[in-house]
């Protein structure tokens, strides 16, 4: 049924909503004297709204944050508690890598049969590095970082590796990303929720939930994949 | 002598650096009261510090800015100003793209004869933009984006695409990035000096200058070329 199997890797192999999670609570402590849900609200819009300039990343966070505290400071905030934005951002470009449970077992038993990308959006040098860190680089065939993740982008993946969209699994935790695009592209899909999305991703067009396997956690892709296969 | 030729593009194919400039300046009247000797330098020692954090690009050199107006105010410049620097810097990300003179044509030409490649260091998201705002893409057989130029990258793109290294032409701007590991890998290098380079990228190991070819402009490569082959 496939040959190929491609991997997401924030919040499907690796901890990543989380950190920014925590960051944002930090943010909220250094505003703490606005309601934590209007902080939480013209962060959520401004980041959303930087998308667009900056890309998916870290980097587009931290000026989200840092131009939320602006705007709701009437431009009072000042360079140094700017700075400490500035830093809490830094903390989670060097945040270790935490894998997800059953990962590291599931990537190694895997890689033996079938070929395995990494399929990852965000900011490249990040990205890179986080890859590095987790110690699974050596598991997969290729690392494909990419600015987005819709139907051309997979489609450009695929043809560049000589896979046909058919025999190709894509697993990942956001529908929008992860599954969505892969099965408009008539390539397979497996979904695996983490405990928490991003809005931003939770947006997407409906697909027939028929189309798709989901699974709780990843420790139950092998018996899938067996099933399938 | 070869039958790929590799181009960098910011800087060889069209203006970069200059626009980095022009945002310097306006950051240099932004810290009006600061004298622009000490501006500069404090950016940047703090640009380069970010390398290791942020990576190449756009949104690293904002963080500097910011970042540097903090320090020299002593945490004093308000929410206001530091909006300001970010604009400028965002701003940046949208300036058009101007290509230097005889690249259209030059590559144009190129293109009929040879397989083109485009390899580009920086924000993937900025770097991609750029590419198809050039109007250039279609000229190249592909885009590489990469997070640092080094002997390690070239072999692996090399490899990718299944060039042998003394196949390989490249043309760029910067010895650090463009010559000196293109030379150390085998493969052969045309270097084109843009009319300002950045101090970073002027930096690099000595290489016997017998090893690669200089043109003052890329309107002369195509003669050159043809010297070569």
């Amino acid at each position: 049924m496939f040959d190929v199997i491609g991997f997401d890797a924030d919040d499907t192999l690796w901890h990543n909503e989380s950190i920014f999670n925590m960051t944002q609570e930090k943010f909220r402590e250094i505003l703490s004297h606005i309601s934590p849900e209007v902080v939480d609200k013209t962060l959520s819009s401004n980041h959303i709204k930087n998308l667009k300039v900056f890309g998916y990343g870290i980097k587009g966070f931290i000026f989200s944050m840092v131009e939320t505290s602006i705007e709701l400071t009437n431009g009072e905030i000042n360079g140094n508690e700017i700075l400490k934005i500035i830093d809490s951002g830094k903390d989670m470009l060097a945040e270790p890598i935490v894998l997800l449970p059953h990962v590291k077992g599931v990537i190694d038993m895997l890689s033996k049969k079938y070929s395995l990308l990494l399929i990852t959006k965000g900011d490249l040098f990040d990205q890179e590095s986080k890859v590095v860190r987790s110690g699974l680089a050596e598991y997969f065939t290729a690392v494909e970082i990419v600015s987005d993740k819709n139907c051309e982008t997979y489609k450009k993946i695929l043809y560049r590796h000589n896979i046909a969209a058919s025999r190709f699994l894509m697993i990942g935790n956001s529908m929008r990303s992860d599954i969505v695009p892969i099965v408009n592209i008539g390539s397979h899909a497996v979904h695996i929720p983490y405990h928490t999305t991003w809005d931003h991703e939770k947006k997407h067009p409906y697909i027939d939930p028929k189309k798709f396997k989901k699974l709780n956690h990843i420790g139950l892709l092998p018996g899938l994949i067996e099933e399938m296969a």
